[in-house]
């Protein structure tokens, strides 16, 4: 697939009215081409037009038609996998091979959301059927369902250029949901936006649905995203990057004369935790885990561990030695642009100057972009008096802290903001301890997990991507999983409806095969 | 029960630090004791720590031991039913007789929050297992269940002085979901406040739980609510008011370090439309109904509907003058307070200046703070040319619009703001009509009602009493029903956990019996 560099505005391929920008390879500093196309609010108004324009009739899919939607679009990303993976590996430094793997979920994502729309239960259909014979007074019929909020804008993710960017999580839930798209694309990775919006676009034209359910549009600066939040016919928002760029678009959002939703995955530092029984069995395995999960991809993931916390005692040396082995032997690698590795030096750098003290370093960068792999350590008082020692460096840096019993390491795990995930590495001995900890934990992450290191995303029902704040601005909701959809939906009262108005999902017949609560009790009548 | 004025902080009474007042009676204008005592941020700081200490152990009460809370409340608010419904009487103006059934329905509400809890559905159990064979990777033990979102801050409404104020939804909701409480009282209804609060609060201290679990707070002016909001262990806040106050709560949240969830409800004119075949068949029966309806609680109803449409044609003409009668014969009543009556002969007056025409007044009041009953009339275009025609004047007024067509009633509809409830009377000769204002509906409101003029607030499990903004700050959620718990869960994943440290909902052999989610498919093993 040739790419023209084009933004894509339903079926529209429009041209740049604000400037254009090359790719750039961050292995070897080289631009490439084509010039892609930049555009601003007038883009962004007639996108949003289009997709409130699209709303109605895309809300109104059957499950079937809008599964089979979803499918096509699976179909799609398959038939372009190996383009895909090639194109982003040139313009992210990552390696092709993991992006086909990354291509290849994205695309199994899509199938998961068909499989939930086809079986509706996404809809809570809901019957408190009429007790005309009720007193003191009688009951009308009331029916519930759940539709899509509106048109949803989301900004694509840098760090993986595919399953949080064009054809990501975001994307499928929402488009499951019922509610049109319209994808910022995110500057890093131009063409693999390019040919992944162009995919999707393929299955909305060969669906029949209206050009407005999908457009893609890319911008310079600030200017695109804020006309995209500010719209009034965007109805909510979803952002995965920093806590600074995501709280710009929250409070923007705010500010609205109607307020939105957005839904902005941020910052965490995913603490882990050795409990000392575990610590004391298997020190080393532990150190050399942790150091390894750290590195994956340059440290530029939203689950890097990178706090670990243990109590001083046996096998504390052995797990340090690990860990300093591993992040020693790591050579220096390009990291995803020049401005993430800038921010990462930065971090490690403030790190430093907190009071982490430098246990080691990976072989020095050759090329101008490497992120140097490193090693630092803190005890718990000096942790416990400067917060900024629990701050996210994304890079490939993690912090060793050292403490000095479970009555420390309860109040250091007190003192943490929101998280995505923290661990938990235990032997039936320290149970006692574990139990202790995990209310503190509970508050505090979204996903608790014990005795693994490396914990890819997985994508199922019980998948909670999420977390208080920081790590999202809504602890109440998922970014990742099958309930990543509940973002993207609001309930509506039908009382009293003659059944020839009543929504598919809530006729008397039932004639979707749905699973409904009826007078609180789930029957499939 | 002799009240003493005091506020309620846990198990303590706290006397004034801030001032007190005496209640008003707003029919006679004379002050009644005892003096209320005010707090301000020392009380909050109080109430928040104590909520926060709290937290876990209420958050991990069995299901049993909350639901036999939960109705332990409704005996206690049904032992004091008479006594409660006569204080308020005193304070509101609303009819003792009428109180005594907003209490009684408080207490079943508590009932039906108790079964949900006993059911344990809202934990949304769900369980993805270990799959150790798949490839290309193996999928560890995945489990999710809801917990609640910390401590919540409610704000207790004026015009239902029990069911949205300290014994309302949202404290049953939220006690439900298991987050400990602090409410402020509401200044219109001190004693009625004082009176449930200590019927919840003997109901924490005989179930022997922690005493942060309910606190009941009251101050002069902005402070306190500020403090409530502004507080970092508050972790989430409603409201019920006007778009001014709950815009107000809003905002300030979303500017804490760490934005919290406001739920707001706030205003709503609920537009009742008569499409033509029933205009023409009852157009009497419509004006009388919506009339009726209009005046109930002297017009000061979140579901008071304040916007009569039809097209001018045939009964056009019976359903204004039955309107007219109605709202010509009913005599002008005291209202909530003196500073609601003042807004609403404004909210009228400005109706007026926005091209609204008086088609009648009911009788000119004797007291000072009675609301005279008054019915407007605009056509269409006018109503199209001022959006402040749409905006809601809370008092016993309602406007008719008088269309030219369906075409101009679809227009008029587009331009509705979010909504808590529309309403279309209809024969099955307006279906397709009403099949084209239904998906503007659905956009812009939560409910929507078909052939009912009475249409008193079930609390159910397909009930919405919700909608976009400015209805509520969010759409996602409903301040009534069943699914109100949702403001305040949030969900958890247990990855790789042995099952002695699982929560009893998500353990392996299902102890609590809970219909849980398996790999995608609901199994109650």
């Amino acid at each position: 697939m040739a790419l023209t560099g084009d933004m894509l505005i339903g079926s529209s391929n429009v041209p740049a009215s604000a400037g254009t920008m090359r790719a750039l390879n961050p292995a070897t500093g080289e631009h490439i081409g084509p010039e892609f196309a930049f555009g601003g609010p007038a883009e962004v108004d007639r996108a949003a037009r289009l997709a409130d324009e699209a709303f109605d009739s895309y809300n109104r899919t059957g499950l079937e038609e809008r599964a089979a939607f979803l499918e096509l679009i699976a179909d799609r990303l398959d038939g372009i996998n190996q383009e895909l993976a090639e194109r982003t590996a040139l313009e992210t430094g990552l390696p092709a091979a993991q992006l086909q793997g990354e291509a290849a979920t994205a695309a199994s994502q899509f199938r998961q959301f068909a499989d939930l729309v086809r079986e509706g239960r996404f809809r809570d259909a809901t019957i408190d059927p009429a007790q005309p014979e009720r007193h003191p007074r009688p009951r009308m019929d009331h029916r519930m369902q759940k539709i899509a909020i509106g048109p949803v804008a989301i900004f694509g993710a840098s760090n993986f250029p595919i399953s949080y960017s064009i054809a990501g999580g975001d994307t499928a839930s929402a488009l499951a949901a019922g509610a049109p798209v319209i994808l910022k694309a995110h500057n890093a990775h131009p063409g693999a936006s390019e040919l992944q919006a162009r995919a999707i676009r393929s299955a909305v034209v060969d669906s029949g649905l209206h050009e407005g359910v999908f457009s893609m549009l890319r911008g310079a600066g600030n200017e695109i995203g804020e006309a995209l939040v500010d719209h009034p016919l965007i109805k909510a928002v979803t952002f995965t990057g920093s806590e600074r760029g995501g709280m710009a678009l929250y409070r923007r959002a705010q500010l609205r004369p109607d307020p939105i939703p957005v839904f902005a995955e941020m910052t965490s530092v995913n603490p882990t935790f050795i409990l000392p029984a575990a610590l004391a069995a298997r020190g080393a395995e532990a150190g050399d885990g942790f150091a390894v999960r750290m590195l994956v991809n340059v440290g530029q993931m939203c689950l890097k561990p990178a706090i670990l916390l243990a109590v001083d005692g046996p096998g504390y040396a052995e797990m340090r030695d690990a860990a300093k082995a591993r992040v020693n032997a790591m050579g220096a690698r390009t990291m995803l642009a020049p401005g993430i590795h800038d921010a990462y030096d930065q971090g490690a750098q403030r790190l430093r100057e907190s009071g982490a003290e430098t246990l080691t370093e990976g072989p020095e960068p050759q090329g101008s972009w490497e992120g140097r792999s490193r090693l630092l350590e803190v005890d718990g008082e000096r942790f416990l008096a400067d917060p900024g020692l629990a701050e996210e460096a994304f890079g490939p840096v993690a912090l060793l802290v050292r403490l000095t019993g479970m009555a420390q390491l309860l109040d250091v795990a007190r003192t943490f903001r929101g998280q995505l995930s923290a661990t938990m590495h235990l032997d039936e001995a320290d149970h006692s301890d574990a139990a202790r900890l995990l209310p503190i934990l509970e508050r505090r992450t979204g996903r608790i997990v014990v005795n693994a290191f490396s914990v890819p995303q997985e994508v199922g029902h019980a998948t909670i991507h999420g977390g208080p704040f920081p790590a999202t601005t809504d602890s109440r909701f998922t970014s990742v999983g099958m309930t990543s959809i509940d973002r993207f939906l609001r309930p509506v009262t039908y009382q009293g409806f003659p059944d020839a108005l009543l929504p598919d999902a809530l006729a008397a017949d039932n004639p979707l095969g749905l699973r409904r609560l009826v007078d609180g009790h789930l029957t499939q009548d």
